[in-house]
C-alpha cells in the first residue's frame, strides 16, 4: 500500500503518541483542541505534560485571530524550535494548527491526531495546511508534513453522525475520481456495518498516490478539488449565514452540481448522473442556494484559477478525472438549474 | 564566488526587472514598497503595470496587520498562484514582503530588491522571512528563497547616511565572525572611497557560504547570529519607547557586548576587544541601556535556546566564531557594566 512514512494507523493512540513524542524528543509539548475533542477524545490520551490549548471549533474560527491566541499561549509557555504541537481533533484543527506550528519560530514540528472521519480521510494527508482570511476559504497557508499523523477509527466513535457524513463525501470523491469498482462498493454501503479500518486505508491510499505524483499541485493533484469549485463557493456563502454547511455536506452538493457539467460535456450520461444524485441523496439534504451571482466572487478567488479562467476538475467518467477544464458562466447557470429542478 | 544563483548584481536594476519578469511569466505583478522607496527608488523603474502596494516603512510596521493589508490589495488585485510580488525596500519589505508571498494562497514567487546596504548584504540572502509578534523579533515566519534578488549598489545613493552605517554593522559581523583579513580592510576603511561593490560582494559571499551549510539553522549558520543575541533584545526595548534604533544600531552595541563576554570566556584579549571598540564607536553611537531584568525577557525568547538556557555566538577571536555557547546571569551582567564604563 502506497502511504506516506509517517502514517501510522493505530487501535492504542494513547500508545502510539508516546512513543512519538519519546522518539521525537521536544523540549516542551502543547496539545490543540476545541470542546468537543477536549471533552471526548483528550481523556483517552495521557499526555499529562501537554499544555492544552483549546479553541472554539467550526470553519468560522479558523482564521488570523485564532492564530494569534495559539501563539501566544505557546510563547507564555516557552515553547522553542524544540518543541511539538499535538493537533487533536478535525480538518479545522489540523490545517490551523499544522499552520500556526509551520510558522511559529520559522517553524517548528507538529504530530495530527485525526478525530473525524474527513480528516482521516482527507486533511490528515498531503501537507496542506492554513486559514480562512476575509471569507475566503484556505487563503492563506502553505504545504508542510507532520512529522506523524495518528489514524485511529476508536476516535470515530465520539463522532456525531452528521460529521460522519460528512467525512463520507471526500470517500465517495475519491471513489468518483479514480476508482469505479471502490465506487460500486460505496453505493451499497450503510454505515451500520461498515469496516471503517479498511474504507479509510482505500481512501488514504487512493489519496496519497495522488499527491505523491503532484506534491503542490501543479498539475494532476488537482483532480483531488472534483466538487470544491462550487462546493468552496457554497461552503463559504453559507458560513456567513446562521445554518453553516459542514465541509462534506457542502462538498457534496459541489459534486452534483459539477457532474451536470460533466454531462453538458457529454463526458457522463443522464444514467451514471441519475446513480451519482442517488447515493449524494442518500447521506446528505440538499438545500435551497443563492444564485449564481452570490457564489461566483467566491469562485474567482479560487486558487486552481489562472488569469481570470474559471478552471473546474470535472470526471470524465465515474473513476476518472479531467482538470484544468474551463468552464462558462452557461454551464454554472445550466448545473444550477438541474439542482433546483431534482432537490 | 559562491553566491546563491537567483543573485543578480546589476548597474541597470530597471533592465533586469524587466527581463526577470519576462523569463518568469506571471499574470499579474505587484510591488511593495514603503513611502521612502516609492519617493526614491520605484520612479528608477518602468514596472508600470505593477499594483503598487504601499506601507509604512520602520521595523515597528513588520506585523501581521501590516501583512493583512497587503493580503487585501493583492486579493482585490485578482492575483493568482501564478502571480509575482516585487519586493522593493529594505529589511522590513524583504522580510515581510516575501513571508506575505509564501503564504498567499499557499505560496506565489516573490523577487527582492533590495534598496539598503543591510538588507543587500544581509536579509536577501538565507531565506530567513517572517514578522514581529507581541513585540518578539521575527517571531512568526519561515525559511523560502525568492525567484531572483537583484543587488544595485545604484540604490545606495538614494539612502541616508544612518541607514548606510547601520547595514556597516553586519558588514563588519561577517569580518569578525569568519575573516581576520576582511576586519583589517574594513578598520581602515572610510565612507568616502569605499567600492561598494567589491564590499557587497565580500559579504554575501560570506553570509552564502555559511547559509549553504546549514541553510535551516541547525548548527553552524548560528554564528551570523553573533551581536543579535543581546542585539535582538536592546532593538526590541528601544522600538516600544520614543527613538527606536535601526537593525544595525543595536547589532553593533551588541557585538561589543557579545565581544566583551568572549573576554570573559579567555577567548578575546583586552587588546582585541579595544580595536572593535575603536571601530565600532566611529560607526555608531552607545546609547544608555536599560538593566539587565528588562532585556532578559526578549533573550529568552532567542529562537536559539534550547531547553530554557541562554545560548549565545561568540567570536573565539577575529575572525573565527563559536555557537551554542552557554551564557550565565553573570556573563550578562559584566558585559553590561563594561559597556557602562566605556560608552
Amino acid at each position: 500500500m502506497v502511504t506516506p512514512e509517517y502514517l501510522h494507523f493505530s487501535n492504542s493512540p494513547d500508545q502510539t503518541i508516546r512513543k512519538i513524542i519519546d522518539s521525537l524528543s521536544p523540549d516542551k509539548v502543547a496539545m490543540l483542541v476545541d470542546e468537543n475533542t477536549k471533552e471526548y477524545c483528550l481523556p483517552l490520551l495521557s499526555t499529562s505534560e501537554a499544555l492544552v490549548v483549546e479553541i472554539k471549533s467550526g470553519e468560522q474560527n479558523k482564521n488570523l485571530t485564532t492564530c494569534e491566541t495559539i501563539w501566544e499561549q505557546m510563547t507564555q509557555f516557552g515553547m522553542s524550535r524544540k518543541s511539538l504541537l499535538i493537533n487533536l481533533g478535525g480538518g479545522v484543527i489540523g490545517d490551523m494548527g499544522g499552520f500556526a506550528a509551520s510558522i511559529f519560530k520559522r517553524g517548528i514540528r507538529f504530530v495530527n491526531m485525526p478525530t473525524t472521519l474527513l480528516s482521516m480521510v482527507d486533511a490528515s494527508i498531503g501537507g496542506k495546511l492554513g486559514i480562512d482570511f476575509n471569507g475566503l476559504k484556505n487563503h492563506i497557508g502553505l504545504f508542510a508534513n507532520p512529522e506523524a499523523v495518528i489514524v485511529s477509527p476508536d476516535f470515530l466513535k465520539t463522532l456525531p453522525k452528521r460529521q460522519l457524513h460528512s467525512g463520507f463525501a471526500e470517500v465517495l470523491k475519491h471513489a468518483l475520481i479514480s476508482d469505479a469498482d471502490y465506487w460500486n462498493d460505496l453505493r451499497h454501503l450503510t454505515f451500520e456495518n461498515v469496516g471503517w479500518n479498511e474504507l479509510i486505508k482505500t481512501s488514504i491510499t487512493i489519496k496519497s498516490r495522488v499527491v505523491s505524483e503532484d506534491p503542490h499541485e501543479n498539475g494532476s493533484r488537482k483532480i483531488l478539488n472534483f466538487g470544491h469549485s462550487f462546493g468552496h463557493a457554497i461552503e463559504t456563502h453559507f458560513l456567513a449565514g446562521s445554518e453553516p454547511l459542514l465541509h462534506g455536506e457542502a462538498i457534496a452538493i459541489g459534486m452534483l452540481l459539477e457532474a451536470h457539467i460533466s454531462v453538458q460535456k457529454e463526458w457522463l450520461d443522464e444514467r451514471q448522473l441519475d446513480e451519482i444524485q442517488t447515493v449524494l441523496k442518500q447521506n446528505f439534504l440538499f438545500p435551497e442556494l443563492p444564485a449564481l451571482e452570490y457564489l461566483l466572487p467566491w469562485m474567482k478567488q479560487d486558487k486552481k484559477n489562472q488569469r481570470d479562467a474559471l478552471n473546474f476538475s470535472l470526471i470524465k467518467e465515474i473513476g476518472e478525472c479531467a482538470y484544468d477544464v474551463e468552464v462558462s458562466s452557461l454551464n454554472l447557470t445550466e448545473a444550477l438549474e438541474y439542482y433546483t429542478k431534482i432537490r
